[in-house]
């Protein structure tokens, strides 16, 4: 069984961090990360600096990324398209979310408005890079939304079949806030893969309550193949402040290969991958995979 | 459908801990642990306080603790139960694995010793309590064993025989090192319900790996409804120091509220609960959903 891991720590894991990590460093990252195996990464998002200020550096990191992984960079409109085609992105991803209250907080649009936008989005980057751009679509607050409350399973339905009207090539489905419990999971799961094939789906947990692997696993035996996560669990989140962010790719490897899926990814490496940005951060290591690979390698 | 929840914080916490609790402490410990909505608590270890110092006031803590709870304490032999017996103990737990070489480095026996010890721990305590004593059985290293490598669910089934001959009322089955995944827990499950009933089993995860909530759910989707834990993960890794400890009771207590299993915990009740022991210990809370919990508090 082949599944795909896509690592989102460098965009995801950092975008909300105060502290500015240099570029430099966060090519460093991406090395160790595809130094220990993993494959595909999304290593940034063209985003509005002053939105993102961590994020502000994204055309001088994207000719900075080591030569033999798959990198993605999340795209918010039109104009942060053009900069990510000017540095020669071949992947991209836009954002939205299954909540209009979600929406409007983050981007100042209904989720309606962020779809539209998407077309002109899609339509030049198709005409720019033909069948060889690769486009992800997020999906956010698919079960829960920090303001709206819990999410109808039909509203995502909804998203989900837009986009693939849309023409994208793969939907990551998120739980955004982390709360979602495996019967959550697998009821969403079965809705979609009703309307569209497991491989058009990802699942993207952060791990705020420590039900991600228990997420993994029930929409593993659903069929989905494809799981972001991001390095050490990075990223926070911003709702809670202080708890776990990501699903830690640390913790989804060990998974894996212990369910007897070979990753290609080398715990030991991958442990030691995040040391540096997470010492910058001034953070310990918290996941608990990696702890326990760090605290066996002692 | 009910679910019990084994809190095992008191004793499993913190028999490895270096950190001497005062009694008063622990008193005070399980008491809001019981204010939190937990019933079921192993309270402490009649073991020689030359094995286990930090456990050492067994006799003082138990006619300390709360009324409206349901306490069990372990005890290594008979030595140990006449100890317990004197104390009032009426529920008390036995420790065995499902490897030689765990057993004999921990209480230097093999399993078949250590399961032939058991007959007149068994006799003296049914002779004094009849039917109102509860007897649990631990079975350590039913997945994996440090000294061993991975173990045969075969042999986890022998012992469980040898143990339901004996009589005991429950056997809780434990991943000591925390490094099972949920194949591994459906497979042994679905074998050990082939011997007996679910209602005689228990499952104890430690999150070594971050793996305890999807093995529970996967055990749970067997039927299985009596779980350990411990508040705030309390216990750590013997083997490997730093790493995560049992699986946290408030990570357990929000799977199964998000699963819409009722638990009558009060997980804000929970989560302030084990930060006078962490304090003691040095140590900041690492459960993730304790985490979450206190940062919506803040």
């Amino acid at each position: 069984m082949d599944v795909r891991i896509v690592e989102v720590g460098p965009r995801d894991g950092l975008q909300n961090e105060k502290t500015t990590i240099p570029t430099q460093e966060k090519a460093n990252f991406i090395g160790v990360l595809l130094d220990a195996g993993l494959r595909e990464i999304e290593a940034t998002s063209f985003v509005s600096p002053k939105w993102v200020p961590q994020l502000a550096d994204a055309a001088e990191l994207w000719p900075m990324l080591p030569e033999g992984g798959t990198y993605s960079a999340l795209v918010p409109n039109t104009k942060g398209l053009e900069r990510a085609m000017e540095a020669g992105v071949s992947r991209i991803a836009v954002f939205t979310a299954a909540s209009d209250e979600f929406t409007k907080n983050n981007i100042n649009m209904t989720v309606d408005q962020s779809l539209a936008g998407f077309r002109d989005v899609v339509d030049i980057f198709r005409a720019s890079t033909g069948k060889n751009g690769f486009i992800r679509a997020y999906v956010s607050t698919a079960f829960e939304c920090p303001y709206a409350g819990k999410i109808d399973p039909g509203k995502v339905v909804k998203v989900v079949g837009r986009l693939l009207e849309l023409g994208v090539n793969e939907i990551s489905i998120g739980d955004t806030i982390g709360v979602a419990s495996p019967a959550e999971v697998r009821q969403l799961t079965k809705i979609l893969l009703e309307e569209t094939a497991a491989k058009m789906l990802a699942l993207h947990f952060h791990d705020t309550h420590g039900m991600a692997i228990a997420n993994v696993d029930a929409a593993l035996e659903l069929g989905i193949r494809s799981f972001d996560s991001s390095a050490a669990g990075l990223g926070g989140c911003p709702y809670a402040p202080g708890a776990a962010g990501n699903l830690a790719t640390d913790d989804l490897v060990y998974f894996l290969e212990r369910q007897g899926i070979a990753t290609g990814v080398d715990r030991a490496k991958l442990a030691r991958a995040s040391l540096p940005i997470l010492s910058a951060l001034g953070r310990a290591p918290s996941a608990k995979s990696q702890q326990a690979q760090l605290a066996s390698d002692a």
